[in-house]
């Protein structure tokens, strides 16, 4: 049993699940007020996710889009952090269940704001996961930084020995989904090939891997309308990217993929490294939630939550971010921050004895997504901006909500590295993945070669396992 | 069998082994000779090594220090860069075998350079390596730097739950070996400790974590001499690291270290988190070369080359670096970059019908090592420096050392906000490591619970493997 081990204060006790953008952001705004925040998270940073696939491309590093959540509210007196999965939640006990390690804590609560986001869904075929990693998380971003200039290493010695076929699969790049995500990824994995890596090797010739971008979907960018989304199309298209749509994945294995289209045919793409950024799955507490207070959950395991965010007679608990299910909000992170904020607003005033402010109101403050350098497409009210304008705006809205002074000066040092010139700072690949990888094949559970694999290391783990 | 499929050229062969200061130095001398070079390494990239400790404490990215070695060559044409882990050199067939994932590719050679490196020893007991971590490769550093910032996390935890054995052994940190790296380490935790974490938490005091560095011998930095050693250690004290010396480790498990002093007493320090800095064993390939070669080898694997850095009987095979055995000379950078620098002249020579230039002559350009920021210790010539003005020289020699100009100005930033400020910009962790481990564990392996644990990674891993 725990909740502050050092002073029990006796004030209103407000936890928080989640150091996304919806768990950060409630956590902030209640800096001021009189209760005693503990905010729990199984990661010990808070995630800006929409710059992922600039650490998966080499141009940021994961400690400048992952500050330390407690380094962020360290000066928030008032709040404490714990790292710990949360896998249980008692509405009726008002108890919260983490665990980290060996240790399982209970917390108690009087007003729970629930904001555990959502993961990578695949649509009930987990099995791809491994051939195609998620752009979820820290870890996500290194393995695919691994696996994409891994896949050019490795294509360097099967071209100097001749084996077209292997460089032809090492060099082909397969991203699923042309969400922001995967148009993100698709453009940086073109503008890597074509211009960071142009001069670096001498048996293959970067410049002409194939990138592919895939979707189900009969549009790239749906959410932005017809006219932004056939903009990025042409612009991914000029930059070397092949786009395919009405295509739909069937399956994925270690070196290919294999898509149905439109017209029922099936074909192969053989690629080594694919990228996964199609469909969510919100975190399991939604469904446990949705069983203890009779909430529905929609397909994607997102709760519909009351108007107020509170779950059905739960006033003291709020949902917010990627969890929920309300008027078709996106999954974004101004919907998580608003959510946040509103979920405090709630419990300020209620212990102020003030009437709650109604019914949560999304504000939609746009959307954009970035292609290459210089070229973004922008959708703000009924303002479509595409190209260098749009750009410029994606530039300084991620600047600003980049946590920290310091990082946002680094930041900019990096952009300035890789898209003025053409290096990318961040290309290190580390030997951790292969340790994994090497003992599960031992398990004799279906191997993933690795792209990232150093021999060395490999024989160690042997050594160890064998 | 490969070796540059793209054109044969009929130029004169040289290969190189190892992508450190000694294979890339030798590389960039022969930038200009009238030869194909082929660099071989089972890493990515070139490893800045001096500057580890700072991966692994949060003040650098990994990038900064391990740019990609095609990247640093890409410019020099002659050169290509190969990913492999060489495990057998020929000396009669003049061939070297390199293996990367399932490539096995040989290699022709008229002229080689092996600049294969070191490894950390463990003197006989390699089961504390995963108690107790080097600081050899990246993988390791960012293993630390998991581990460090962990154990403060789960102290947080254990101290909210009132477990204090647990949160002593989580605050303690053990560094063994009194060299440049453990004194950086040891000097960089404590800083870490009482300054960058002072206000981050709320259940523990992380400016008491206990810092102890060990080592068997009798003083701190032996190799710096008795002034600098002790005013090394009067600093380190200062900053409340606890100096332990003639204490020799004689167990290392999953919590804590065994000690026998001087007196022959036995005691043990209760530790989760330990880093390993004492010894160090050369690459494996040099047993293969003395075997082959009749060359003698050192206690720590290194190979006793002739004066003129070649093997006895193979005058076109140069061995440079930490792998070889010749005057005493120390395992530091400058040795292996003069090393290689010469056989590459070595070599340029050879092809110019010129006499070789007679034995390597190795000229010390001192050596230094930092114990806080502002402070530090150099011996240059007869010249010994200590506190503010050895620690602007060290900083203004790394920042000549560092490749590449953009890498210097985000080097610098991240100094002056780690230096001037007191934050570090590079504190992520990732759930990597806890993969592997998990799957050993599930192999019957003896367990070290992982600090950097994310009990949903962990069922991930249980339900891929149980």
């Amino acid at each position: 049993m725990s909740n502050k081990g050092h002073v029990p204060t006796g004030r209103h006790r407000v936890v928080i699940i989640g150091s996304g953008f919806g768990g950060l952001f409630s956590a902030r705004a209640l800096k001021r007020a009189d209760v005693d925040v503990t905010l729990i998270s199984s990661t010990t940073h808070h995630l800006f996710q929409p710059l992922l696939y600039q650490v998966a491309t080499g141009i940021l590093s994961e400690g400048l889009i992952a500050p330390a959540t407690r380094e962020v509210l360290a000066r928030q007196r008032n709040a404490e952090v714990i790292f710990g999965h949360v896998n249980e939640i008692d509405l009726e006990r008002k108890q919260v269940v983490a665990k980290a390690l060996d240790s399982t804590e209970t917390y108690d609560y009087d007003s729970l704001i629930v904001a555990a986001g959502a993961g990578q869904s695949y649509f009930g075929n987990d099995q791809f996961a491994r051939f195609a990693p998620g752009m979820k998380s820290v870890d996500d971003a290194l393995e695919l930084r691994g696996r994409i200039f891994g896949s050019f290493e490795l294509a360097e010695i099967a071209a100097a020995a001749g084996r077209h076929d292997e460089v032809s699969a090492l060099m082909t790049f397969v991203v699923v989904g042309a969400g922001p995500t995967g148009v993100e990824m698709a453009g940086q994995i073109s503008e890597l090939s074509r211009r960071t890596l142009r001069r670096d090797f001498r048996n293959i010739d970067p410049t002409v891997a194939r990138v592919v971008l895939l979707d189900a979907a009969p549009s790239v960018l749906g959410a932005f309308g017809d006219r932004l989304g056939s903009k990025a199309q042409q612009r991914l298209e000029q930059m070397g990217v092949e786009v395919q749509l009405g295509a739909k994945v069937v399956d994925v294995d270690a070196t290919g993929i294999e898509i149905e289209d439109q017209d029922g045919e099936h074909r192969r793409i053989e690629s080594i490294c694919k990228v996964w950024a199609a469909g969510v799955q919100a975190s399991p507490l939604g469904q446990q939630l949705a069983e203890q207070s009779g909430a529905g959950v929609d397909r994607a395991g997102r709760i519909e939550v009351q108007p107020d965010l509170t779950l059905p007679g739960h006033p003291e608990v709020h949902v917010v971010g990627d969890m929920i299910s309300l008027d078709r909000l996106p999954g974004v992170a101004q919907v998580a921050i608003q959510g946040g904020r509103y979920a405090a607003r709630q419990i300020k005033r209620g212990l102020a004895g003030e009437a709650p402010e109604g019914p949560f109101r999304y504000k939609d403050k746009g959307s954009m997504a970035t292609i290459s350098r210089f070229s973004a497409v922008a959708s703000i009210g009924r303002l479509r901006l595409s190209g260098f304008v749009a750009w410029a705006m994606w530039l300084a809205v991620h600047l600003v909500y980049i946590i920290g002074f310091k990082s946002r000066i680094t930041t900019l040092l990096h952009w300035a590295v890789a898209f003025l010139g053409r290096a990318r700072g961040e290309r290190t690949s580390t030997e951790q993945q292969i340790y994994a990888r090497l003992a599960l094949e031992r398990l004799g559970d279906d191997f993933t070669p690795s792209l990232n694999l150093d021999r060395n290391a490999g024989e160690r783990v042997e050594q160890t396992v064998g």
